[in-house]
């Protein structure tokens, strides 16, 4: 197993990427191979002491994507920027899977341009883990596509259930329709449209969920527009945050309240830890033909260490091939919608 | 000051109403009419025991809303419901105001159908409060318009500022507009095209907010269209309760974090208070000609009493005519971005 991972990503540098890496190596046994400025790598190794060097390899990428330009001509025009390295790597067979903590905009436009779409699929689709209270559900587009048509939706649910069944082990995900009201035919435009097909792809299918139902574990697979789904991350992120930050504020100014909190402190931290996303390992795009895998900017080693574990798992349990073979298997429901098209997709 | 509550309005009939109408008649000695069936009504007054009887009154009105059919048509059909009631009031001049913790949608219609909308609004908007870490923000659209043109999202601007300085005293309100990405620019088409005219409305323009900026209190107004809103605030309501939720799961298992968390109780449950919509009064419904509080259904005699208390703070702010005040003054605006209409607003 061979790991490319773009080691100067992420709002902290080549470090917690290299730790990670290295930490990954020693557990697992995987081949990583850290692209960017070799230099830069190369006394982050050195300073991280003892490793298997024969499961370590540098590929000199000193290139950085600018993002306020072009990011599609960027990423066409600097070959030796690690992100791109990364997707050249894999397009190669120099190495099975990708792993970035960099720009995410960056991130999916190098794979997408150096890995291509799997057939059928007309637009990848970032796979956010979100904490419930039962465990996980996936929530699917996370922020890819900020518009969409009711075809992408239909294919993120799609995707959404094969990755749940691959990371999580569900069996027959639930899948349900993000949208403003529970009865089926509620929502905006694309939403019902979406409704009218969602049916015919063999899922199992729930229905729409409500804002409330996210957390809650109600559903494995959450699908909506990746406007929708950036905005639902960073809105959970952000209140988890905000939550935690009101309970300081209330209880300072409790000296006996202060002193229950200390208290609860390990019980609190665990949840702390649950709705902290930079202890899941990162989020998948999926769609391109190749396993890839996206981490938040602010990703530590122990988020890089994951985001390489759930990079092979992508690998081994062949994600792109199912999905390929799913898109295949569904290929007359998608023909019928694209007759529809005019009317579905307006 | 005279105020139509649907007295039978919400999940729990007419007693939180009846209750929180006597409160609101007995802290401000305004006038409540009730609408609704009498008899129900009746039999609530008598169990409440003494009150101001030249302070409240009842109008029969004892028809049911089917949501199931359509709403326009049964809105129009049931002039003896008490939402429906309650707008004929408001129209004719026998209320100042109008109160409702029925269904909301029923609400949006009766209201728009039974009072028409200000001059100049295209679509009339919810503006929801929300709990941030300072104070409270207003959420525009939080739910009436699932599918919205760049033109109402200007218009929710300029009403959910001038709504935040009535209701809240804040002098100059900040608004952002709900996107995904800080840069200019980034977002879906309806937010770009958005962002070209909203620096023309006058307003104290932040710029885009992220969902991780929605409680921390950065903005006093958060602009955003009903589907994108109402998602928000669902799932705001349904993080804060699966966050108590775990942990109370969470400290379950440990009995010394346990007897923590008993200890910090009354620090958290000031917090629960302040992320629990149903002890708000209720929120706006802007841009029609009178003014209408739409309340949570689950609210309680506290609710309904706080937003009897904002519905007269409505009338006295002189609300709806400063809402059409500025729509006057800024019809140059608005018909200058009519004529880009096709670009725009597609």
């Amino acid at each position: 197993m061979r790991i490319a991972l773009d080691a100067l990503g992420g709002d902290f540098g080549a470090k917690p990427n290299v730790m990670g890496a290295l930490e990954a190596v020693r557990d697992f046994g995987y081949e990583v191979i850290l692209a960017g400025d070799e230099s830069v790598i190369k006394a982050e190794l050195k300073a991280a002491g003892k490793y298997d060097e024969s499961k370590i390899s540098v590929v000199h990428a000193p290139q950085t994507i600018n993002m306020d330009a072009h990011p599609a001509r960027e990423c066409r025009d600097k070959k030796d920027a690690g992100i791109v390295a990364c997707a050249r790597l894999v397009k190669e067979g120099r190495a099975d899977a990708m792993v970035s903590a960099g720009n995410s905009g960056a991130a999916m436009v190098a794979a997408l341009f150096g890995l291509g779409r799997i057939k059928g699929i007309d637009r990848p689709a970032i796979a956010s883990p979100m904490p419930t209270r039962r465990g996980v559900a996936l929530l699917v587009d996370a922020g890819a596509n900020a518009d969409c048509k009711p075809l992408n939706l239909l294919q993120f649910a799609v995707m959404g259930s094969i990755y749940s069944q691959i990371a999580y082990g569900v069996e027959s995900p639930v899948v349900g329709l993000l949208s403003i009201g529970e009865e089926e035919g509620k929502g905006n435009q694309l939403v019902k449209d979406t409704t009218k097909y969602i049916r015919q792809l063999g899922l199992n299918y729930y229905g729409n969920l409500e804002g409330r139902d996210v957390h809650t574990g109600m559903a494995d697979v959450i699908v909506c527009d990746g406007f929708t789904g950036n905005i639902v991350l960073k809105l959970s992120e952000g209140l988890a945050r905000t939550m935690f930050g009101m309970i300081k504020d209330g209880v300072k100014k409790n000296p006996f309240a202060l002193l229950g909190l200390l208290m609860a402190k390990p019980a609190l931290s665990k949840i702390k830890d649950r709705t902290d996303p930079e202890v899941y390992g990162g989020a998948p795009l999926l769609g391109v033909e190749g396993p890839v895998i996206i981490c938040h900017g602010k990703s530590g080693p122990k988020a890089i260490y994951n985001a390489i574990k759930i990079s092979a798992r992508l690998v081994e349990s062949k994600a792109v091939q199912n999905i390929a073979r799913s898109m295949l298997a569904l290929k007359p429901v998608f023909e019928k919608l694209a007759e529809h098209k005019n009317e579905a997709a307006k």
